[in-house]
């Protein structure tokens, strides 16, 4: 995808700031997937599609292996991430009219939630904003949270 | 996204092997947007939606920004990719139909092609596949390409 210039810098200003913030929380929030890499001890990165939900300076998704299920083998992605808890997600709109094209990508530090009030309450806004949930056994499943320590993002973010 | 087990796993036989791979090469072909991770030199991951196009074992994007044009600054992701060229690109499909969802990850070794007859090659390729890139002077910008070394799928590679 070919960069343009940036369309929605944040400004400096606090007012300019909540507008920003505002924006990228609605990108998110209408969007379904977003793509959540991690890197393993040899640098080399990784990366899954996943189903997420946000909250406060926090972006949840659930994962289907318990960490001790195979605790000599657990998903790779978990692996990486107790290496090294730098991750990123990305969320982006694709049309065919690329002057409609947008993206949100976060940095932060993943942490992995087992248990707990902060697991329940992540388990429950994932059951919330995807039905397709609902049916599936996931309350005792991992969440992963990702702190956010960064955001960048490109193009219209009034799209989707 | 909660993860299924696999139903796509290659089988050992080079018959199977094919079949696995066409289906992989089918579903690059049918999407348009690929994610791109790269990792920093503090191992921190980088994403980024592409444009993509798959030629034999290899997987070209087009930047745009001259590598030279500031040299001090260039790309997040050139920067990356030069002090570790491993790399991640993934291509899913989501529906709201969970039992269609499916997506392939390449785990690779990116080079910077600047010139040349593959440069030209890819260019070419990518401008055939993306209608929006010809009225776009890309041809002097460098292109990713990507080694492929791994490829990782799940799901439904049929969909989309």
């Amino acid at each position: 995808m070919i960069r343009r210039p940036p369309r929605s810098t944040p400004k400096p200003s606090s007012a300019a700031s909540d507008v920003y913030k505002r924006q990228v929380l609605g990108f998110l929030d209408r969007h379904s997937v977003g793509r959540f890499s991690t890197v393993d001890p040899g640098g080399q990165p990784h990366i899954v599609p996943v189903c997420y939900g946000v909250e406060a300076e926090t972006v949840y998704f659930s994962i289907d292996q318990k960490p001790k299920q195979s605790a000599d083998r657990p998903l790779k992605r978990i692996r990486n991430l107790i290496h090294n808890p730098r991750v990123a997600l990305i969320v982006d709109h694709y049309e065919t009219d690329w002057t409609q094209l947008g993206w949100v990508m976060i940095q932060g530090q993943a942490e992995l939630l087992t248990h707990g009030h902060e697991h329940t309450l992540a388990q429950h806004q994932l059951k919330n904003r995807y039905p397709q949930l609902q049916e599936m056994k996931i309350d005792a499943l991992p969440v992963i949270a990702i702190r956010i320590k960064h955001i960048i993002s490109w193009g219209d973010l009034t799209s989707g």
